[in-house]
């Protein structure tokens, strides 16, 4: 169980129920998610939480399976279990396979390990130095 | 200065010469990466770190730059100097402009905040319940 | 179960008895918390970890609550379940309301996300410039 | 230097001047701080951000010090140094003393050292049992 | 349950099986673990990531002992359940003792707390000025 | 410069005083470190977690090079600074080689990747299955 109450959808009025509302309606749910409906004990943090994820989810250039693919590399860093059971099913939502995810998860694998290295040791950045200046450069 | 000395190239013999090798012709550089040259006391570790890199980027379905996102992703969630510089870099070596490196940064502080509040309330996951069965779920 | 049995208050003795008595006269409870069973195993370490943990809650100018708030917001953060049931608990005894917790959750969230942020694009603090310099400056 | 150029003031428009003008205005600033000026590549990001900003700060119950205090301890526990500096000046700002800063500290000190063993020990949760009921319960 | 579905030993083959095998054999185990059949779903990485471990475990001049420790320290700083679950495992196949264990996580416990008050604070190292230069020094 | 001034030594008096000199008198030390004089603002915080510090690196039956390596590899996953250049200088000063420095980082480098992995899937340990049940287990 949830550390708070959820604010159930049928006790929902205001900014709450405007809110509730809207999320049903951009996402084609019959259900509030969870984590909406826990952080709804304080109607304009909850507002703007969606204003800014609508935001972040529907302007710009990268794609929405980049940008759940964002969402899962972050949540695994920070071992979110919410977050990274939505996430792999919005994932899978648009077509992932199971050897994407762990594709996804090999490149989070690696970049947690080799950033403990980098900053475990204090290495020093330094601009890659290319054989052919010209050429496109793939620093690591 | 790192908390190692680096195994610099005139240095290097066997097997951390090979790698280094493999890494210039790979990458198109004409100085191998301070990251290789700090592990490189380790040979045999070189070896398999550099042989895994190798996979994971050059492998699968998942295109580079969208690795390189989660790179970068993964480094801001971890706040490693080194790789924040050397993936931005990179992202900037395949076309990517400040503001898609700002929209990429907005999905990872999206994501953080959000993973604090599910953990910190201990919100659990329901799998979505859609409006119209048949239509493609959103969860979030 | 955890990954060690706990020392129970049946087998204390010496210095793991005492403190356990100081453990349940200070907090007024009749068993002791798992958290100091299972440091336990350690004498010495349970004792210096007692006495660091009444230093910091029992001296100085922050109140109780306000302490408590910084424990749930470091939980949250870690995303440490016992930590964050029994300092959710804690804060509940004192009064706190679910509005409050979800008040608190949103200054995490937004700490968590904007830290990310400051740290992935290395934005380097300016001290800030006052409109009128003789005003309160609040920086953010 | 960050990893993206900042928008500064002289070439804000739009969306992003007005949000520049609150930010200012509500602060009291003559600059805006450069986290706002690194994110402004992402004008609607901008706009959410501060917004959802305003929105934690200035409405509930909780006061500006406590929440500074959260922002503080977040960011200790994450290592953002961008925000440490920042809102350690907010909280000198509203009157907080170097002894009260380490007060603090010592708190995240704890409790980031706590959660450690709580989670590496897997150490379950058990409600408080009071030595009287009716009393208020003191959990940790 | 897992986010993907393991790759069962009956259905490996190619490089799959030939690195299920070397895992039995070297382990000697007669189930592979399930992190390894997890990520089986990328053979290509399972067999780096396998090779990598191998290295690291079994190259060098510390001790197996002291690498499950440093793992276990990793793991409990990161809150990872089935990594602390392992390679408390594995340190008590080695002999460790449950003092033993609250001993590692006694130290654990510290610097988790240490660090982030060094870094809360920014506090800058200057290396240690010895009482008798010639002595060996004892820097914390 | 630190966030807080330090208190320095001809300042110490009382508690403080009392500590400052144990500090030199057990490490052999000319100086009192700064972490020390950072956190003595609060003389009562100072003395228990000196007194903490203490009990864990003097008491046990860990030996202090393998507590060291523990102190590198929490500081390496969480990049703390002064805590990775002072624990390493006490490695160095405990007779460690480049080559084990890198070592203790190969094996927080894959530990931290994994813990990522099988946090990121949400794998579920499983204990190990024996080819030979009398047998030593070696789970991973």
């Amino acid at each position: 169980m949830a550390l708070v109450p959820y604010v159930e959808e049928e006790d929902a009025t205001g900014v709450v129920r405007e809110v509730y509302d809207d999320i049903k309606r951009t996402r084609g749910l019959a259900r509030v998610p969870a984590f909406w409906r826990a952080i709804a004990h304080r109607p304009e943090y909850l507002r703007s939480e969606w204003t800014k994820l609508r935001t972040i989810l529907e302007t710009g250039t990268l794609d929405r399976r980049t940008k759940e693919m964002i969402a899962v590399a972050v949540s695994a860093t920070n071992n979110c279990d919410y977050c990274l059971r939505s996430h792999t099913d919005a994932l899978r939502a648009l077509g992932t396979t199971d050897a994407e995810i762990v594709e996804l998860m090999s490149v989070v694998d690696f970049f947690n390990g080799s950033n403990a290295v980098s900053s475990g040791l204090r290495i020093e950045y330094e601009p890659p130095v290319l054989a052919e200046p010209d050429a496109q450069p793939d620093p690591a």
